[in-house]
C-alpha cells in the first residue's frame, strides 16, 4: 500500500479486475450484489468524504461520469427504474452506487437497503466491454 | 390540478408552506421526518422518471443545486456526514434526499431506508431563512 493512504479503506485499494472503466479521477467498478447483479459503482480515486470536499469541476466530473453510466445501464439494460445514491457512512471514501432496479427485483419498490418484499427475480449485469464503451459515449457526447 | 399532469403525484402538487427555497425549473422542500428533521428534497418540477430524462443542462442544474444544498447543510448543522440519493421507484418524479447524518442517529451507518440500529438522538432541521440564503450563497458560488 503507498504511504499515507487510509488503512483498510477497501476502495483505496481496488482489484483491478474489478475496474469497468476508469480515468485519472475516478472509475466504475462492477460489485458482487447477489441480488443487483447491474449494481455499478463510480469510485474517486482520492480518500475523500464528501461531494462538496471536492473542487468544483472535479465534482461535476464525477457526476458526469455518474450520469454517463446512468446512461449506459439504461441502454444495455433497459431496468424499470435506475437508482443513484452516494453515502459512505461505513466506507467515507466518495463513491457513487448506481443501480438499475426492477419492479420484480428483491426489494423494488423499496431501496435496495430497505426489507426484502420478496424472493426476486435477479437480472443479469451488463457486459463489460460494452458497458465501457456505452460510458465513453455517453462522456463524449455531453 | 393543471391538465395533463398525472394524477395523484405528490410531487406535482407541494405545498408552497413546504417550499424552502426555489427557482423556475426546481425547489427544496422541508420534509416531516420524525427521526431525521433535517432531511430536504430537491424536486425538479416537471415530472420526469430519470436524470439522464433531462437536457444535459437542466441535470447540471439540478446537481448544482443538490450541491448547494448540501453545502448549506454541512454549514449550518455540521453533521457527521451527508447522504445522497434519487430513487423514485414510489414517486417517479425526479427528486433527490439530502440527509444530514449523525454517527448517533436512529439508523446509522445503515441508510434511513434501512434498518433502525438504536432509539437514536433526534437533530434539529437547519433554520429556514439562513438555510435559503445558504443555498443562494452556494450557487452563486460557482
Amino acid at each position: 500500500m503507498p504511504p499515507n493512504l487510509p488503512p483498510n479503506c477497501p476502495l483505496c485499494a481496488l482489484s483491478p479486475a474489478d475496474i469497468l472503466w476508469e480515468d485519472a479521477r475516478c472509475c466504475v467498478i462492477r460489485v458482487a450484489d447477489a441480488f443487483h447483479p447491474g449494481l455499478c459503482r463510480v469510485v474517486w480515486r482520492e480518500h475523500v468524504a464528501e461531494m462538496t470536499d471536492l473542487l468544483p469541476a472535479d465534482r461535476r466530473h464525477l457526476f458526469a461520469v455518474v450520469m454517463a453510466t446512468e446512461a449506459a445501464l439504461r441502454a444495455q439494460l433497459r431496468p424499470d427504474k435506475i437508482n443513484l445514491a452516494s453515502f459512505g457512512n461505513m466506507v467515507p471514501h466518495l463513491h457513487w452506487h448506481v443501480i438499475p432496479r426492477y419492479r420484480d427485483d428483491r426489494h423494488f419498490p423499496e431501496a435496495v437497503w430497505g426489507a426484502a418484499q420478496r424472493e426476486g427475480a435477479v437480472h443479469a449485469a451488463a457486459d463489460p466491454v460494452a458497458l465501457a464503451r456505452a460510458i465513453d459515449d455517453a462522456l463524449a457526447e455531453h
